[in-house]
């Protein structure tokens, strides 16, 4: 097995050979400028790392690789302007460097050039990657849809939530991953044991996202802590407090959440301190840690060799230990 | 053959029996309404009658041709908001109708649903649909892009602007063809000489829409007249007039494109006239001409029977026929 630093790099080479048209310009340098702005890059490597796991040849699950890595990022430069936000990754977002109809045009050109990056594979493998990837897009866009309905929605449920983000995040990592073990040509039932292993895994990572927010370190975490409470977004968090605290911690927490009348240290130092008094802290935790069971069990289900296990579950735990 | 109101009658009966998903509404209701708006459904229908042309059962193209409109309408719902459109077919466009983030997002779904409706068909036919359908895809963007850069810069070839209007219309008329071919199992040679018959007969519609903004009757067109002289659009027409015309024209036109201090009614008078005088508008019919008679080339090397031809070419004629 390969580190994770040496699928870094080889993505990372693969990224830079790949050449965007030269014209129209207006189209193309945008798409090129949010390319480079960098990321983890951490959906792409599962896919090189899952394809040798499987005993493939990881140079050849770059395509899948990359048509993984632009869909994501298409769906920044379209998230970025639903959610009108300034700044992604520290620089300017596509629609503010240019304006809202590049966002929106080079974001449609990325998504199909995303699929364009199947055309390498043999019709077979072809069909298998570009239907895998159109059904995890659909539901990345019903995600999206889903998390802007509950911002307009007084009640949400936690099984609605869960939806929500295995739709928005956790379906691409599983993609991600299943499009490595189908370019290394395993069987169906494997590749949907590491699907599953990278979709549970993938909502593991979204829940700890939600409790760092509250609870990481801000010097650490590199966001502002208590954002999502400060932007009233209905996190796991947020509902395991509602449904676990009494009447009176439910009507305050309600409050704080739709007043402006509170400084926003108060409001999140208050409502940080209602989350731990309902043990809504706690319930997240317990989510966190019953879904990167579920993700580990997957794994151990699979074919792939113990020292291979032994490297994933690695990543894993790394990713899931990140108390910052 | 079949007449053209046969495929039409097909064709909405399939659509209206694709169902969307109940859920997320914010994402399917929109869909399903610009679906509905109506239109001519001309891409569509052209894929089913050619898959009859070249031996093949026009019900086995109904996918193929379900992706085309479905791409069709994306596209619509993203180039409305970029030309900031309020009305589409006498009804709100989606962004109006809804908001921003709607057209945006059941956009985004709609080009993923196009794609997915090629996936009832097998691996190497999905594949070659596929292929064309992303190539077509990114060069409609481009061409989306090239009109949008034309509208900021005061020189634009007649060349560039031919390209431009391939690229954004012409282009799906040949792909939606060129579908038909592939479903009915048709050699390469066939499916590019029908893809090559609607590409000219695409720029040649578009060009005759250039002529008719100017010169249609307006009882009949149904737009406005000199709705692209009164936006400053750089159609063909207008580039024909500069190219053709003498100092003093030339700059007559360059004037009036550019001033707000003449009447609508009155700009539009002395644009005519000038289109006229420079015979600007002779040379738009000869490039209609020539590219009809160029389609009609193509059409003729297929070895489509002498009876598909006629039906084609009456149907071609009756499109460039429009005097109205």
């Amino acid at each position: 097995m390969k580190t994770l630093g040496h699928y870094k790099e080889v993505f990372e080479q693969a990224l830079a050979n790949t050449h965007w048209p030269s014209s129209p310009q207006g189209l193309y340098v945008p798409i090129d400028y949010i390319m480079q702005l960098g990321g983890k890059r951490l959906r792409p490597i599962m896919t090189l790392m899952i394809c040798d796991c499987f005993g493939g040849d990881h140079h050849k699950a770059i395509p899948a690789g990359l048509a993984v890595e632009l869909f994501h990022n298409f769906s920044l430069i379209h998230d970025d302007i639903m959610d009108q936000a300034p700044l992604r990754r520290g620089q300017a977002t596509v629609h503010h460097k240019w304006d809202l109809n590049t966002g929106i045009l080079s974001g449609d050109a990325l998504l199909i050039l995303a699929y364009r990056h199947f055309e390498s594979y043999p019709p077979e493998t072809f069909s298998a990657l570009s239907k895998l990837f159109s059904q995890t897009a659909i539901e990345v866009c019903e995600g999206q849809q889903y998390d802007m309905d509950f911002e307009q929605r007084i009640e949400v449920s936690k099984q609605e939530y869960l939806k929500m983000i295995e739709y928005k995040t956790a379906v691409l990592v599983g993609a991600a991953m299943k499009m490595g073990a189908i370019v290394a040509g395993a069987e169906l039932e494997q590749q949907n044991l590491i699907y599953e292993f990278g979709r549970c895994l993938g909502i593991a990572f979204q829940l700890q996202d939600d409790y760092l927010d509250a609870f990481g370190d801000p010097n650490v975490f590199g966001k502002q802590v208590g954002g999502d409470i400060l932007s009233g977004k209905k996190t796991y968090l947020y509902l395991s407090a509602l449904e676990k605290g009494n009447a009176e911690q439910k009507e305050r927490l309600l409050e704080l959440y739709q007043t402006n009348d509170v400084s926003p240290e108060d409001k999140v130092a208050e409502v940080k301190s209602l989350f731990e008094q309902t043990q809504g802290d706690k319930a997240v935790q317990q989510a966190i840690e019953t879904f990167t069971k579920r993700a580990f069990d997957q794994l151990d289900q699979t074919i792939i060799t113990q020292e291979a296990k032994t490297h994933l579950l690695a990543f894993g735990r790394e990713l899931m230990s990140r108390k910052t």
